[in-house]
């Protein structure tokens, strides 16, 4: 068990706080809400970027920017849009500082007041939507299939690192098309694209469904998303995809000439996953003795350790480990040769296991002697004698093994943890069990809201591949045409 | 000639601007001073950015991302770097809007004033060397080589796309060491990579040098930059690299304990580049019909179209076209093959020209009589018959050459405009012809400032490989030990 770390089960908040700190993966700034990714986190926020990306170019989407900068004015377009999102911003005013009279410092100009306020981008559909009105003429425009790799701001007054931030990374696919069925085929796909990333790149199962009209996208007609399971019981959305129907195309005149001639709104979906995924990451696999990264996602999968005392043992062992370095290399695998002499093997051991790697090399000078080497997986803790013959054929099947089985045991907890509960008792004895209850309801906010004040619960998702039979609902009693998925979130 | 573009002759900049636009590179936003980057323009962008950070990977260094919003008190803590940096700005003051009680909209809440402004960073020295304090303590801790992609806005009364906007995207190194030997060694060799990519992949040669105390950045003791000379004489500053000594240590308190025991000042380095890098690639070797791509950065190097009249014809060729583009495509050339039926061959030839794709392969009925296609070179408009057995090795072939070739009539260009001038007449004649002039100094910033009124012309660098032969300055006739590179710039 690492030092300083407090375990899951003393307390689940602070172990997660205290991991994300000591093993380098983010840290809290200055700057109230936001967070600095440090060099560690963000290596495995490029490998999520760099498979995400290239997923959604094979679907036919191409990367933009747009500015950072939204015009106050054009969040009061879309009605439902101004409702959800214009709250919690970061404002811009002025554009220009200057030195003190009084020689303190400096001090904002009040002579460079911006006419129309800016805000910084909470989501940028307003300003997306803007642009297409530009881009689209005829059909021969559509479809624009874009994706933006960026920075957005929602002031947070409790803030969390990854989970919950002022500032966070995401991309944001904002996508235009000449019918209705081809935008709901894309929110459909980019859900689908999502939740086989997840499940295949970060082995963490996931549910796929539609959000009820209470946990919506402001301006969206559906959101498709997927939903996961913390260690704790907890539910967190993973990704969601909007089907937002002619809203933004309406709100901003995207209009478009048909084949036929006549003048057709747009359709649109937009989609985002975020550097919240980092939180799932970590709360999905880790353990009391820090962080587990599924191989795939791993910046390091291998890290070599020599053990030895004196130069001479390490000269002995130096040029092994270098051929053990140089042949997983050979096999495409990221691996680490860790010969610092600055700190013990004892110390680097516990390094590595709080960093998550999936495996650790031990070489030492019996190892020598027997043509071995000590092979320890980061997810079961366990240890293995490998001859360095068979070295490099153990740590490929390793890895694979590991992927498989950080999947399957968490889909062995999610699959555990979604409760039927059919009247009301069991239903609060099920929530304050954790996990998903699945259960009746009547199908109205008003239920949806009186079921939050009480329980502190929502509707997670209407599952995709719900069956469709009728009930009553938990609450009310009244007729309910399938189970919905509750849970308390994060 | 490209319809609708501006020819240089006639308006350089105004071709410049007609060419970003109509190329779909880059548009203006309804925000001021702030662009849209367009797909084609930001997957060239992408190109740039994968190469340069495999060659900051390579050199060791890492990525992070550090806070968008900087308090604005940290930016008094480097005396220089205010005076430099803090002035035009967007400031954040308020953090929520909320709805106009009379109905008519959103506007800000007052009561959400921040207690202390937020500045959107123009560059993160500041918010980077305060959060190395805490990364900061033993020699252990050092070096740190983090650099960071990000956003970054510096507001501009006059804008011009890529060349000068209020946001704009870059990187930013930001590394500190124990000696101030490795810090040098750093920011040199930092240049180096920019100025061998800058070579080797945009095709455009460049000055290395040093600047003068009045060009250097604020906060640095030394800025090493390279220098690029566009088609119309002017100047382009193309990257730079800082020496920062001990100042943003002293300013933010970053020590470590040595070796030795003993508390030292650590000595940073930092370097960027910005997508400004997209205007000197379309400045150095564009023309009249459009972009002109160097095959390294070209998200489409080889198109092909298909000539034919009717469905017959199309059937007849469409096979030959698609074995051409698998074989390509096996060879890791970026190929497409454009076969759309909604536009003419004619059109087609204008857009891919327009927008710079290396070469064309045009493929009609004769040529399938004959087993040729016909290849067209972008940058020499020139074309030819190749057999279609050929076909695949002339193309590589081609590509490599027209690397190499755009290179050499851009270092042509560059050599035959470095005049030396030995009196002021020849001095003013030779800034009047365009091109850098050559000329002693005598190496204060008040002659500087007195050559920049005069003539609106800068010192653009001191070149590292300069002859150290001495003489007298241009305007004030006093001694100088070298020779100095002035021009008009962007």
């Amino acid at each position: 068990m690492a030092k300083n770390l407090t375990t899951r089960e003393n307390d689940y908040s602070r172990w997660y706080n205290d991991l994300v700190i000591q093993a380098d993966l983010a840290d809290n700034s200055g700057v109230r809400g936001c967070m600095i990714v440090k060099p560690y986190g963000f290596a495995i926020w490029e490998r999520i970027q760099q498979e995400l990306d290239s997923r959604f170019k094979e679907t036919g989407h191409v990367n933009a920017y747009f500015p950072l900068f939204i015009p106050k004015s054009h969040f009061s377009k879309e009605a439902d849009h101004v409702e959800g999102f214009a709250k919690e911003c970061a404002v811009v005013t002025h554009y220009r500082l200057k030195n003190n009279p009084n020689g303190s410092g400096i001090i904002v100009d009040e002579d460079a007041k911006l006419e129309e306020e800016l805000i910084v981008r909470p989501t940028s559909e307003t300003i997306i939507w803007d642009t297409y009105k530009k881009w689209v003429q005829s059909y021969r425009d559509l479809p624009i299939m874009v994706n933006q790799w960026a920075n957005v701001v929602r002031w947070e007054m409790r803030t969390r690192l990854f989970l919950r931030t002022s500032e966070f990374l995401w991309q944001e696919g904002h996508t235009a098309h000449a019918t209705e069925k081809e935008a709901i085929f894309e929110s459909q796909q980019m859900i689908d694209v999502y939740g086989d990333f997840v499940e295949e790149y970060m082995a963490i199962p996931v549910i796929r469904g539609t959000k009820s009209s209470n946990e919506r996208f402001a301006g969206a007609l559906e959101t498709f998303c997927i939903e996961t399971l913390m260690q704790d019981g907890k539910a967190l959305q993973a990704g969601t995809s909007h089907f937002l129907g002619q809203n933004f195309a309406k709100a901003f005149d995207v209009k478009f000439q048909d084949k036929d001639g006549g003048m057709k709104f747009v359709w649109g979906t937009s989609w985002g996953v975020s550097t919240r995924l980092m939180g799932a990451l970590i709360m999905t696999h880790s353990d009391d003795n820090g962080l587990v990264l599924p191989p795939k996602l791993a910046p390091i999968q291998v890290v070599i350790i020599p053990i030895y005392r004196g130069e001479k043992e390490f000269e002995e062992l130096d040029p092994v480990a270098l051929k053990v370095l140089k042949e997983l290399k050979a096999s495409g695998i990221r691996v680490k040769y860790d010969n610092r002499d600055t700190h013990k093997p004892g110390w680097k051991f516990n390094e590595y296991e709080l960093k998550g790697v999936p495996l650790r090399i031990a070489l030492g000078p019996r190892d020598l002697e027997k043509g071995t080497a000590e092979v320890a997986r980061r997810d079961t803790l366990s240890k293995e004698l490998v001859k360095l013959k068979d070295l490099s054929d153990h740590i490929k099947s390793n890895l694979s093994e590991i992927q498989v089985q950080l999947y399957a045991k968490a889909k062995k907890s999610l699959d555990a943890n979604i409760n039927p509960a059919d009247d009301w008792e069991s239903f609060e004895s099920a929530l304050d069990k954790g996990g998903f209850v699945s259960a009746h309801w009547d199908g109205t906010s008003e239920t949806e809201n009186k079921i939050k004040e009480m329980t502190k619960a929502t509707i997670r998702c209407i599952p995709i591949e719900n069956k469709k039979i009728s009930g009553s609902c938990i609450l009310t009693g009244k007729p309910s045409k399938e189970r919905v998925l509750f849970a308390r979130a994060y």
